[in-house]
């Protein structure tokens, strides 16, 4: 028994923690607390990555203040290296959601970055007189503080990804517009027969879509730059040095590569998660126009035979375990149920951001854990979008136009010559008996050939 | 100004009041205080006439418990009939979203019978001295049980209504189902064409999924039948004689003509919201049923030639401004957005019940408003769904029939007969070179013509 | 019978409408087939304001091409103006809630300005030889076009009352902050005793919060100033004149005093509604605010006796219909359940939004509803929150200190001089004997009292 | 490379399979097209369990139909037990979320089970001529009617677990509620002291409200037990011999230990969800009543001094990384974010239900997935709470006494004997002056002291 474990002590008492953890006795307690999802902080390396970075940011700003020694601070500085580096991840082993506000994240950090300290410094694991988690590794700070900060930092991490993942997709489509331009189709109003329009033109509307919320993502994650760090337990920075949350601010946002802004009242950034309800609200909306998009997809696509069939995805797997040769629209479909589930985690961190009470929002992890979740899934839903699904699909050309041919949407093009009620009249005419706009003008004796045929030259298509 | 108005006071002071309203001061604090939505209590007959039932229930009851006198339990109970018959409902005039736990609706019904009470004793209006709306129209009462149990009330008076339409619209599919019992059509699964179906099978289903529903409404409305009455402010029933519960739920019973049961614990039906939780999951139930059927109905439709165009909805109006003879399917429209509202509306309701706080939830009001109106939507949108659209749908028999003979869907049937590979060869054969089935079976030589049609007979379909 | 009606027709038929009536046939049949909210149109003059601009926009822009004489040009002028300066809005009847994608808001709006223009020319309504709805009042314009510009100028002109509401609230809580900058309390976080704060800091956090989002009303309400008006249909400018759309955005900017912009992809534009669930997402941002501030509201004036007591809200009103003297935070009840409200709303316009299909969504007019509503209520709820409760909103000066003093959180004050551990040590001995952080220092041996007392006057607070 | 991989062939092409994997093709390909979640179906042993059911049963049946051989039987059954008994379960590697309607779980689980077979049979894996997973494992089954039931009877098998932690949850509640049974403390609405009420009848109130919805459990996933085994592709049976539904489901029944009912119309079961809508809506009311106790937990708890501070709860780790001996309420605060979190699961899965579309739903993965979650995260919740907070409260009675006495609360109870005017000017007298109700009964001269004791002793009180 004590080989393989330590003992470690705390307010509520001792207790074993394995010998060769580099955690300590709050992340093992918390380890046994929270079980709910069985998501450990690791399974997110950008928020792991992140709070080592605050944490260095600290120990930079605590050293010019003589709050650390050389040694003290050298050591927390290159532990926190090695955890940017991709070290250690495996420490992080906190489930994602926690009570008490991410005490428990901050902690395990603070655990972790001590003990790989004092192993460079000499001393042994939990030898936490010469390094201690709360004193030194925490020093002028607060959970408060350094949580959302991390988490802030992790969501800005991931925005380059989110942003060329956008790009990509709107490039795709782009390329198949262009492919598409000169297909003239149906145009299709609350999915009845409207007036032509150009597959190209469709698919350019998909590649605008997307790419204009690139500006969106770049805009609303500029609320994310603004942080609390330095305001330590509620924003009146207790317990800090002079000018430390300036100066702790400059040194993260040297590490990020950006800036970082300190907030101007860093007592409502304390408990404010406004900017991860607008991020989430941005992420949102950008699954409501995939969505469209994919439902769009799969209806232009539908068939082969009893269905609109414009379109054919290319085929990624099998379609059926009982329909033979059925191949369905899977990559789209996959991407609707992230729509819906992003949807649905906009709920989840609405709630919890209505939850804060005076000082704190104590509901931070579940906010975090949805919009970590929600960023990571619509990345990796955009990705298979354009390069399983969109860059390979294929136009039915005769199709497309057999359609148009058949239906009566050119009417609409005769309007401004003779006015709605006789355009009317020659579009019902055409419908009932399948025939030609043209003829049925010609029947009505409305036009002739001639004034039909300029007519449709003349009007705006695609 | 004297003669249009009468002084009233309380304990904030004094207010002028409309000489000729039956409603009093409190009333006329909250229609200042209240304005967000503009809807008074009025709007919703139900819920005034619960509001009077309740009251005479408790009056009878309070008579015979002698906590009121002959004279005033007979004017009292005649007040509230003349409301029961819907006479003086512009005088409830709070607005249906207040704060406060609907005090000022129960104040609201207070002070109107009051009035009506005093001017059949002989009284003026607001000589309170003789009849007062706390101590004796609300004797033995207080909000906290007496407005939940009205919403209860009013909310069970429309389910009869709703479950007729239910009814009515499955009627609907039902009669259109037998009239389509005939006509053979590809069935879909991922807007894929999969195997047959009849157009009767089709709609039978629509039949079905509504109809069980009505179960649903009539098992979990039971819910709604625990009141709280008689526990007053917070279950502890302070202030009401012995019996009042028992004795006053067995008269409300009699009024509404149903019964409703005393809640086993009053202090946990006092806070408790679930009841409404549940019923507006339930009303979003039908709602995600209805809006699935009516995207059906939209997408069968579509066309008149670009699209599947199996069915034709009867047209209620002309469907556009600019395009000539374009007719949408505005109907099944409506009853889409009908169940986005319902449920945004159960969202809202969640939320509202999820912040209760210890002996009571002040939020009663926006659940009530939301129950009601997403009851009052959905009871609307059924019947016009049932007699604008479903009732006159007709059938494009000789589409349905040439969208079946074009595809290769009786590939399947083959499966049993010569395994999944083989039938899947067929299938990808007959979809290239646009023939049918029997003819890629025997140009592969895999299968006779004869064969083919035995396999076709016998397999299920529709 | 003939006296009271005239007969229009239409391509479904003919119908009576109201011989006085400005509106026509569509209008007729669209007020009997969507009767789900009872809420017409001229609930929201706004809207009718907005149609009415739009509509005048466009007639000017026909008359410069030619498309109108110099008559009917000035007569739909005229009574577009009629219509801005607030006349005839009983005639907009149909309901918010209608299927067809908004084509009968813009037929209401064809109609009346029509028949308005009819009388002006000296024809009699309904005579439409003369100016017709479609091919006149509607020409170059598609509902698909007019409607959802309309609606987003409608919201944009209300997007100054909002911000000024967002200003005073703010102002009023930075008032009160002023004030209260004397009073130092306890801060919580958890709900449990953190460290100092003043009760000015608190409340100007509140103001600072609330003031952020004006920026974010205006950075969001930019993407509703991209409007699709000239695409007409789909987005193709099919039978509008050369030009139309840049002139049309450029008179209406004109007309509504700002500058509005042509979507540089008119298709895309004609069916995406990301700018609305944007806006709609700013709102819910800011009702997440505000609802978290009301519940800090009500629970810092809980009691008066067996609550945290900290301040006193002004009474709006008599609390109780049972408990004599009880008075209620009734007006922050009512903004939290307008907060719920509006959430909900939100899932209904995502839902929506999702819906969209192909060229257009359909589910505009939900959207556009609830949007409306949102404004509306945050608007009134804001309003009464500023004038009614928070500028009359008074400190217990005496409370705040007496549960600071009796508190233990100044024990975070010495962990930087003494480390958390024996800060800790101290802490819970301050909290089990109920005696003071420097008296626990004394007896515990760790600190003297001038110790802890310099301590506690060089530490941050507040 | 011949030594890691086979090669296995399907529609698309050829693929290579690691050697020793018991998936097949379909399994591989799914594995590289969906990637969202990183979840695999084994992560809920259950589901992969039930699917082992599912295609026993359906195997017996085959066996009785003459559909396989005795040989072939056999080993499919033995295979299915295999998995049943837990064994194989890292072969079931497909995402939980996925296109194709749960195709891809459905072939991982064909694919696994014929090469379990395969080997049981003396036949390498992949040599699918002797068994083939679609012809034979899947024989008389599509994905349509498998997957569903399958994760209908996962569900099912993890509601006995739910309904015991209710139950666990409510006797610590109760358990609780008895030994508080003598604090008499103050009743608080809208967080204003209103009447006494004692801890235990508070406590109580969770109890019941806990309980009740173990009924609603059991009641709703009822609608569970209906399922569509035997409906194949669309309901229609095609491909089944005769009598297959009712046999399967009786095989299915024995094998899981309680009755399972074939749907009455197999087209509706088909695409319709609602039964998971509801019982994800049951999973929301709990969790609302949830997140409105633990509020309420941590209200009652808030303090230690300048809150409410009637109960303590049991510290299960310390609570900050700054302020020493700040202990937080972790537990109530980790099961508020699990209701937050299953909320939105409600809304995802809503969502994904209305997008049903003709003969079927093709977002069951994300339904199913959610509503997993749901489950397992409640169960944890519920027993945390349970056994680590609720279990271990103890009641500060004296402050419970002390806040009583300093109160106005029992005024209410003079309300019967003296009108609730001159009650509520003895309540005022009382606040203002901080003097008992007794006192500014007599200071005011409206009743004597034993008169207000004799009221006090007769009324109702918790």
């Amino acid at each position: 028994m004590n080989d393989q474990y330590r003992i470690e002590h705390d307010s509520l008492g001792e207790l074993q923690v394995p010998k060769d953890a580099y955690y300590g006795i709050h992340t093992a307690r918390a380890a046994q607390n929270f079980t709910v999802t069985g998501i450990p902080l690791h399974h997110f390396p950008e928020l792991v990555i992140s709070l080592a970075r605050v944490k260095k940011a600290c120990a930079l700003t605590n050293f010019e203040s003589k709050l650390l020694t050389d040694i003290q601070a050298n050591a927390i500085i290159e532990s926190c290296d090695d955890i940017i580096e991709g070290d250690h991840h495996d420490q992080f082993i906190v489930d994602m959601m926690q009570g008490g506000a991410g005490t428990s994240t901050n902690m395990n950090a603070n655990e972790v970055i001590a003990n790989l300290a004092l192993e460079k410094m000499g001393y042994a694991k939990g030898d936490y007189q010469h390094l201690h988690p709360n004193d030194h590794v925490n020093c002028s700070q607060s959970t408060n503080d350094v949580y959302p900060t991390s988490a802030r930092v992790a969501v800005l991490s991931k925005c380059k990804e989110l942003t060329d993942k956008q790009l990509e997709l709107s490039a795709a489509f782009k390329e198949r517009a262009e492919a598409f331009s000169h297909i003239l189709k149906v145009g299709r109003t609350q999915l009845q027969d409207a007036v032509p329009i150009t597959l190209g033109s469709e698919f350019a509307a998909y590649a605008v879509t997307i790419e204009e919320d690139v500006e969106r993502v770049i805009q609303l994650s500029q609320l994310l730059k603004e942080i609390n760090l330095g305001g330590t337990a509620i924003g009146t920075c207790i317990n800090t040095p002079p000018h430390f949350a300036y100066k702790a601010v400059r040194h993260l946002s040297d590490l990020v590569g950006y800036e970082l802004i300190p907030a101007e009242n860093l007592i409502e950034a304390s408990s404010d998660m406004g900017a991860f309800v607008m991020f989430s609200g941005t992420l949102k909306r950008i699954c409501v126009k995939l969505s469209k998009i994919c439902n769009d997809l799969r209806l232009l696509s539908s068939g082969p035979c009893a269905g609109l069939g414009e379109i054919t995805l290319p085929p990624v797997q099998a379609g059926s375990s009982i329909m033979p040769g059925k191949v369905n629209p899977v990559i789209p479909e996959l991407v609707n149920q992230v729509a819906y589930q992003v949807i649905g985690h906009d709920v989840t961190i609405t709630m919890a951001a209505e939850a804060g009470q005076l000082q704190l929002n104590v509901m931070e992890p579940v906010i975090i854990w949805n919009v970590l979740q929600s960023l990571h899934m619509l990345i990796n839903a955009m990705d298979a979008l354009a390069t399983k699904c969109v860059s390979g699909i294929t136009a039915n050309e005769k199709r497309c136009n057999d359609l148009l041919v058949q239906s009566s949407v050119m009417a609409t093009a005769l309007v401004p010559l003779i006015g709605y009620e006789k355009a009317a009249e020659i579009a019902k005419l055409s419908m009932k008996k399948h025939i030609t706009v043209a003829k049925a003008a010609v029947e009505l004796g409305i036009m002739t050939e001639e004034e039909v045929d300029d007519a449709f030259n003349t009007c705006h298509l695609a």
